[in-house]
């Protein structure tokens, strides 16, 4: 089967979604391909951390409504270390905030609005390849769930499929890319509990770091760090609770059945290039960060803003400047992004084999950071997320 | 020989030197030893930036009027990366400055001072060791230019005497520390030439680190990133000059004559303990820094200022609390001034065998905090001295 589009895009995650959706507003069409089915996409659990730009953009858009009623708003987070908390107030510093409100209801909504849409949305569908990227016409080569060949050629094809991309070999290569392993992973679990803090708690304790965070009144997710190798049948639940609660000393967690275990890798990835001819990749195909400090999903929404405007001038009216552009003008977020998301991790673990003093200097860095107002703007601007116009927050 | 008094200091650096002055405003008698002569005391090149507390403290009580006179007031830094320029304004956004002001200078007003007060200053007396701390009487073991022995016995012993410290074994037991070491150094030099910018360039360049600072219209004094076993006579004029141009790319310096040439190398200290007993360490005794950010001289004055309210108390008033408090109170400022030198170090610095990912992360890092008058902001608090009085910058 052959398909012909203008925008083809392999991916039906928060990236690729999103770009259909705000393509479709421009009256560009596009198609959107998925190896998953709809409900794989719609009940995994990922990342649940929105910055105020993202959450304009969902509902500035129509994209969800959801967010502003079924999300929480998030004013702030607690650090915390040598058993105190010290809040870091978004709203106080910087006037912004976040919102609490998990991925996979985001891509609940996308999907919704993109099939009420009649848009072309096809899961089931695998992407083998990208040809023909020095073209003006690139070409997807897919399977379908019956193994039948399909082939969907457009003027411009986007990879957002991920840390695992398919689009990104047309566009680098031979997959090059920035690359920094971690020693340390994070331990996740879901748990049937109410909450134990009305904000997120980054814990810097001596045993390792702890993240307390919330999904619903009922349900909670936290987080250890743990050994890259850790096996999530290795604990019992007691045990479970025994190194969560010792992570956060100076507070108690209220406990609950523990329904699902997870580990997360740490990674931080940037590909070489982002674009070759009419190939382009976003989001997690294009780079990846470590999940202190939740940038992964914003970051492939602010790449899909900026390719939005891209597309728009190029298919539009012709104009490549922004489409040309489009990789430099991505990096300087990303590069941001990486540094924080780096910064969160370094200054919140424990680093294997590290010494007493890096141990004593993350509290002293620590204790600069909540003692200055400058220091919590500092951390608050990139937490809540820079202005996705590119705006300078100094004016 | 033996000489009684009140506070018993080696070392005739800024802290014991200031300590003495300090203490003798409040009527409290002090003796200050010094291995060294007057001449040497007042000629080694040291460091030269002063917070705008260090200055305060030093004009306020006396010591030194013609640092503001003589010393030149910054009120910002260039940051330099990837080709271009930009300025950290110190006055717009904390309204704090520095003074560019060297420590011999200091060391000469101190010690004019000091004999004009009829002060007890003695030169070429090497403390050899310090006893019975745990007593109310500890006595420094010393030795005169002659070879004859000196023994000075006080209420309290004070070991402002540097990084070979003899009165640290009395304290820590065992020279016992947190410590750090950094794979490259700094190659200094001292130039007839007039400045190449009005305030201090911290470059970050994909050859290396490079500090072009000033000392006077005529003489400036700037530095590479280099190997720790650099040897200063390797390399002839023109090729210093080629190293520190192609440092600071964008930029072109001013050349002259090189008169001095120096290796300083890079160290992360603290001692695991600050007092025991009647013995004290202060200053580079008790703690080393990189010279990035320039923290150590205005640690060791923030050292001075804690513990001359701590000896006022217990020699005055017989009230020991502050003087029990004193190394508890004075580590919060010196493990944020540890992260402050660790962090300026890091993200200026190229690391031996960090990949391009660091590289480009540094990038980010120094365009997040350029970008943000909050990252300004938290910087300029750091580089002009948090308050002595210990308040909080965020009131």
């Amino acid at each position: 089967m052959s398909v012909r589009t203008r925008v083809a895009i392999i991916g039906a995650g928060p990236a690729g979604l999103l770009l259909s959706h705000l393509l479709d507003r421009q009256g560009i069409e596009s198609v959107v391909i998925d190896a998953r089915g709809r409900e794989e996409i719609e009940t995994t659990i990922r990342a649940g951390i929105l910055e105020q730009g993202t959450v304009e953009i969902l509902t500035e858009t129509g994209a969800s409504d959801r967010v502003r009623t079924a999300g929480q708003r998030h004013e702030g987070i607690e650090l915390r270390f040598e058993g105190e908390g010290h809040r870091v107030d978004f709203a106080g510093t910087v006037g912004r905030a976040v919102w609490l409100y998990p991925q996979h209801e985001v891509l609940k909504d996308l999907v919704a609005a993109r099939l009420a849409a009649g848009q072309d949305l096809r899961f089931h569908v695998t992407a083998e390849r990208v040809e023909d990227a020095g073209t003006d016409r690139p070409r997807i080569i897919a399977k379908d769930a019956d193994g039948h060949r399909v082939e969907i050629e457009a003027e411009v094809v986007v990879g957002a499929d991920g840390s695992r991309s398919v689009a990104r070999e047309a566009v680098t290569g031979s997959y090059g890319g920035y690359f920094r392993e971690y020693p340390f992973a994070w331990f996740g679990i879901l748990c049937e509990a109410p909450p134990s803090a009305g904000e997120l708690i980054y814990s810097n304790s001596p045993d390792g770091f702890a993240l307390i965070s919330q999904r619903s009144p009922e349900v909670q997710r936290m987080y250890f760090q743990c050994d890259p190798d850790a096996d999530t049948g290795a604990y019992s639940e007691a045990q479970l609770w025994d190194i969560l609660q010792s992570r956060v000393p100076g507070t108690t967690l209220k406990e609950g059945r523990i329904f699902q275990r997870d580990v997360l890798r740490f990674r931080s990835f940037v590909a070489h290039e982002m674009r070759r001819g009419r190939v382009v990749i976003v989001g997690d195909a294009a780079h990846t960060v470590p999940p202190t400090g939740a940038k992964g999903m914003n970051l492939a929404v602010a790449d899909v803003v900026l390719l939005t405007d891209a597309l728009r001038a190029l298919l539009h009216d012709g104009d490549e400047t922004l489409f040309d552009a489009f990789p430099d003008t991505a990096r300087e977020r990303i590069w941001k992004a990486q540094h924080f998301s780096w910064w969160m991790t370094n200054m919140l673990h424990l680093q294997p084999g590290a010494g007493d003093f890096d141990r004593l200097r993350q509290i002293g860095e620590l204790r600069t950071v909540v003692e200055s107002g400058a220091g919590r703007a500092y951390l608050a601007e990139a937490y809540t997320g820079w202005p996705l116009d590119g705006a300078r927050l100094d004016g």
